[in-house]
Order: structure tokens, then sequence, then C-alpha cells
């Protein structure tokens, strides 16, 4: 195969063109890498939510044309000047937040939130020069959070791309980009739950159930899901939840029937939803002492968090994380390396598979709530 | 000189008669300890804000006559049935919270939130028998945290009592037992900053002195001293506060000042006010992505803490802190033994001593705010 290296390469790419209107499968050109950047080809991607809420563009100022995903899993094509670390031919998965390997938080052995890579949902450019990589008939198509993944071919900035082992199959470990990451870090790198503890989970969506899966991994004993949709605990029991609490069906507050179901609270709960409310359940059912709470989903803009101090002041903890506290390229590969011995155990997760073709259709599960993940196989 | 065990003891104690009303040196009675509980002649005490906050009696049910006192170093005079950790003789610190060492707290290495033993201020007699064991001419005396430590003699749950290295110097050490370990604990033992960081302490109370020498102990370079009186900053050098912020001398929320001195915010802070306003900004101004803040400062009945959840995503942690964390019995002779070492410096805490017979002295140092610590030498 000859090298597409420094040249732009035709594609196929899903265009949103308009909010909330059906992905459009079209022709793109894809300008080479720049310095510092990778151009991936796509294998596997997957759809998130945070693919949908921002297509449908309701709470925020909308940029399209746009090429939407950020789940997926790939093989270099090639690297622009100056990238190291990867090289054509390398498997490798796309993270919408990167590791530039020198800002203070890069630098920390605590944060993931590198000052130059932070995922910016605003942004629908290159870092290096503000342009576009994609285009189609000169008119530029915009990036989103960095990655761009329905599409075959996509440029990436190097630092928010992780190289893993090219043992592990893509339509699988494409899953780790996002979601899955998000929830199951919030629980083992962040709560930490000790082996036979009890963990609350709020929300059993994909990244609560990967939370889930996390406190099962860990050796959490019970692990309880709270849901407003009691149907979720069937699925929910694959991924360990081993007891369920739907705040619908109580007249107390959720955080008083789950410390009275525990002796007086979880040792560790994971906020999976970004309802407020639940924030506040999820950090109040924590048994005081030793609990801790970990937010991990997103707030409206308007939301204030609030609580008796005095609930603090008896030794429990309220944490928040973004991607798990997964610094993308230094922590992946070893999460990659946790499925292929089998310890996590991924298929559970994808519910869905269709073909690039049908990528409309993803969006279809998801809106009805019918999918976890759905694979998006590229160039079918 | 003959055995007293078993026996009333007649001796001197403090008494406050009514809110607000200087003690009064009385002739009191102290009954032998029954089981599980110790007594103990008190060398030295020192006074705290907590039995101020009691004695003038302005937020609670006042409980008089009532023996104040909880900050103090003796020797155990006796032993009721059953305690095996101490022996007539063995130099012991009283605490206001105690280690039954059965419950979970006790069993949990995170906790230090004793079921049993945990602070009562509303009780004020022995767990055992719901009576005192004071009394002048028949007339009961009510305890207060189960010490009682203005009194010549007291009685204590065995539990609330740290035997203690006879070598080291009770007149120094008693500050240890409350509001000393809880400023140096909750920076050593829950904020933990690493050498070279950056430590913000609001309030430079005793406690928040204590912080700033944990903060000083720990290395931190940086220990930014947050208070309401400018004054306060002098004193505060000497244990290891190097900068100094009053929110008065600035026309925006402090947490932004700190921010912008710092980079973004400090490394970890430590709030010791109890103010809701100098919480929210304790946790506000510590850094996204590793920040830690600690609350340590006793709230009012009604106050709500209010942040915007995102300051949580962001990676930021908060927590709460009771009595520094510190198990007494398992951990005071360790941080007597940081004393011995060198390495705590108590005597820049002892600003006054008095006799026992001048005690309302001390309560017009604390109440002028001109003592850190005032040490009441008993027996004198």
């Amino acid at each position: 195969m000859p090298s597409t290296a420094g040249q732009v390469i035709k594609c196929k790419a899903a265009v949103a063109w308009e909010a909330g209107k059906p992905l459009v499968i079209e022709e793109v050109e894809v300008a080479p890498p720049e310095a510092g950047e990778v151009r991936l080809k796509i294998l596997y991607t997957s759809l998130c939510h945070t693919d949908v809420y921002f297509w449908e563009a309701k709470g925020q100022t909308p940029l399209f044309p746009r090429i939407f995903g950020h789940e997926a899993g790939g093989i270099v094509e090639s690297v622009g000047e100056g990238v190291t670390h990867l090289k054509p031919g390398d498997h490798a998965l796309p993270v919408f937040t990167g590791e530039c390997g020198e800002c203070a938080h890069c630098k920390s052995e605590e944060s993931n939130m590198c000052d130059l890579l932070r995922i910016n949902t605003d942004r629908g450019v290159m870092i290096h020069d503000s342009q576009t990589r994609f285009s189609i008939k000169g008119q530029p198509i915009y990036h989103f959070v960095g990655t761009s993944t329905f599409s075959e071919y996509t440029v990436v900035h190097a630092g928010c791309v992780a190289k893993v082992n090219p043992a592990a199959p893509l339509d699988k470990i494409c899953v780790l980009s996002c979601g899955i990451c998000t929830g199951l870090g919030a629980t083992v790198n962040v709560a930490k739950p000790k082996p036979g503890s009890s963990v609350a989970i709020f929300g059993l969506g994909a990244v609560g159930l990967a939370a889930a899966e996390g406190a099962r991994i860990s050796g959490a004993s019970r692990i309880i899901g709270v849901d407003l949709v009691s149907s979720r605990f069937e699925e929910a029991k694959k991924f360990g939840v081993n007891e369920f609490v739907n705040p619908k069906d109580h007249d107390k507050p959720v955080q008083q029937v789950i410390a009275e179901m525990t002796n007086g609270g979880v040792d560790r709960a994971v906020e999976c939803t970004g309802s407020i409310q639940a924030m506040v359940s999820a950090f109040e059912c924590v048994h005081d002492g030793w609990g801790v709470a970990v937010l991990v989903g997103v707030p409206n803009k308007d939301d204030a968090f609030k609580t008796h101090p005095v609930n603090f002041l008896n030794e429990r903890t309220l944490k928040g994380t973004f991607y798990g506290n997964y610094k993308p390229r230094t922590d992946l590969p070893s999460v990659v390396e946790k499925y292929m011995n089998g310890e996590l155990e991924l298929e559970k997760f994808i519910t869905h598979t269709v073909p690039f073709s049908e990528i409309n259709k993803a969006f279809d599960y998801m809106l009805k709530g019918e999918s976890i993940r759905c694979i998006i196989r590229m160039g079918e």
C-alpha cells in the first residue's frame, strides 16, 4: 500500500450539518497532521451521550457542520513533526482530553486535567493553527473535542492519543476512550472501595454501570444501584449490582433509605447522573467516619451543591473526578491490559453494533434508551 | 502515701454555678471510679474555647452546676473494674472523645468517631450509671464532655484516657487533649501537604496555629494565614505562617485573591474558624486537579455549605475532621513523642500560666484574645 503520509486523504465521514438532524455520510478531505498531531485511521467508534448532547445542541452555542465522535480505536496512519511516542501502524485510542506531559497537571501524580489539552467542547479547530483538518470542497468542517472519530480518518493532537497493545481487539477497547473509563476510574482510582465494602452507584447508564464494574472488580460485597428506572436493575446485575433502590418507591430521602439498609451508610458512593439531588444524596448516604462520595455526572450550569457542613465534619469526604482520573497516555494501556487479562469485562457494555452507513441507528438506540454502547464499524 | 483507691476523695474543684459567672473554687467529693472508669489526679489543665462556649451557654440548654475543663495532664490514682490498659501511677491525658475499641469506628483504620464515646456536650453524667461522680454536700455537680479537668481529681471513662510517656512534661503536653491535636491532625493526618507545597490556613486562633504548625512540620513552603485580624500575623510567623491575607483588605473574594497569589490555588487549605463563608472560601481556593480542603471549625446549626458542583468535578476534594482524626488512646502517645523529639513545638502555644486559685484569669485572657493557651497549675 503506497504511503498516504503528507497527502490529503479523501474518505467517508458522518457529517452533522445541523443540530438534531441525521448525520450524512459525505466524502471529506482530511489534511495531513501538522506538528504535534497524528492522523488516525479509525476502525471502530462508539456513540456516547456527549455526542448526542452536542449534536442536539440544546444547551450550547451550536457549531456546525461538525464531525462528532470521541470513543474509538484506530491505527496511526502518519504523524506530524515532533511526534515521537507514536509511529505509523501503532494501535491507538484517541481521547477527548489529553496529556501534554509538560504542565503542572501532567507533572502532578494526582491530576489528569492537562492545562493544554483539557476537554474543550466549544473549540472546533486544531490548537496548532486554529484551522480544521476536515473540509468538503473547500468548506471547513469543524472538529469535536479534538477527536471527531465519525470519520474513516481523523487528525488528533498527539497528546490525546494513547498507544495500546496491538493484540487488543479495537472493536471492544474503543469504548475505553470515554464513558467506561470515566465510571470505572471513578470507582477504582478515586472512591477506592475495599474488598467486602458497600458501594452505592447513582445512575445505571453506561457510566454508572462502569462504576459498578469497578466496584465488582474491587471486591465490594454490596453494590447498591440507585435509579429512577427500575427496569435497569436486571441489566445492572451483570455488572455486579446486587441491590436496588428506586427513590420513587420511598417517601423518605434516598440517603436515609440507604443509611437504614446499611447500618449508617455505605462505605462509598459514586454519582453518575449529573442531577444535583442525586449528588447531595450520594454524599449524604455515605457513612460518617470513613465514607467517600465521588461525583462524576456533569451538573447544570446553575446548580448549587448544598449540604450541612456537619456532614463533612463527621469525617465524610467528597471528591469529583474527570475521566476517572486516568491520564490518557500514561494509564490507558494498563486499562486495556485489565481487559486482556479478563479482569474488566467490556463485552457486557456492547449491546449493539452497526455498519458506518447506518450510524444514525446508533443515535436511535441511545435516544430510546435501548443501548449501553453501540459499536460503529467503519468502512462498512 | 496511703491509698485512696475505693474511697471518696475530697479535693478542690472550680465549679461553674451559673452560665457566664466566675468559677468558684469549692471542696468537692469525688466518688471512686466505677467499672470501666479511671480516677485521675489532674496536675495541669488548660483552657479551650469550647469550655468558654459552654460556660457562656448562649447557644445551648444550660447545664449547671458543672465542672468544665477538658485539656489536661494527670496521673492515674485508681482504676475501676475491668480497666486493663491503665494502672495507678500512669501518666495520662484525658480526652473529650474516646476509643471503646469495639465499635465499627474504632475497628476502622479511617475513623476516630467512636460510637460509644464520641463527644457529647449535653451529657453531664457518666455513661456507666447516668450518675455524676462529683458532689458537694450531696448535691450532684455535672461533668463536662466526660473529662471535667478543672478539679484536682476527676473520673473519666477509661476509653477517654491516653497513657503517655512519663518523661513528658504534663504542663506542656496537656494542651494535646483538644485544640492543638485538632489543628495539627487536620493538617498532618487529613490534608497531608507534601514537602514544598502551599497551604492556606483560615483562622489563626489556637487550632489554626496548630494547623500551621502541622504544615510547617510537613515541610510546606508557602503557609498562607487568612484572618480578619491582621495583628495575628506576627504571632503566626512562629508557627510557620509566611504569608498573610486579610479578606477585609480586598474587594474580591478571598479565594480569588489566593488563587491569584498561587497560580491557580493552594495545594491544601484548612478551615479553623467555623464561619460558613470561610469554609466555602477554603474549598474554592484549592487548586483544581489535586487540591484538598479540610474543614475543622464547627459551624452554626443552620449553616449550609454551598458551592458549584463543578468545583468538585475539577478534581478538588473536601473533607472534614474531628479531633484531627487522632484516635485518642492509639495515637496520642506518638504525638507526645513528636514533642519529645523536638519536631512539634508546644511551648509556642503556651502564652500564660496561672495557679488554680486564679483560674478565672485564664477566662479573661481568652475572652480578651490575649492568650493562645493558658496553663492552670492545679494544687496552687
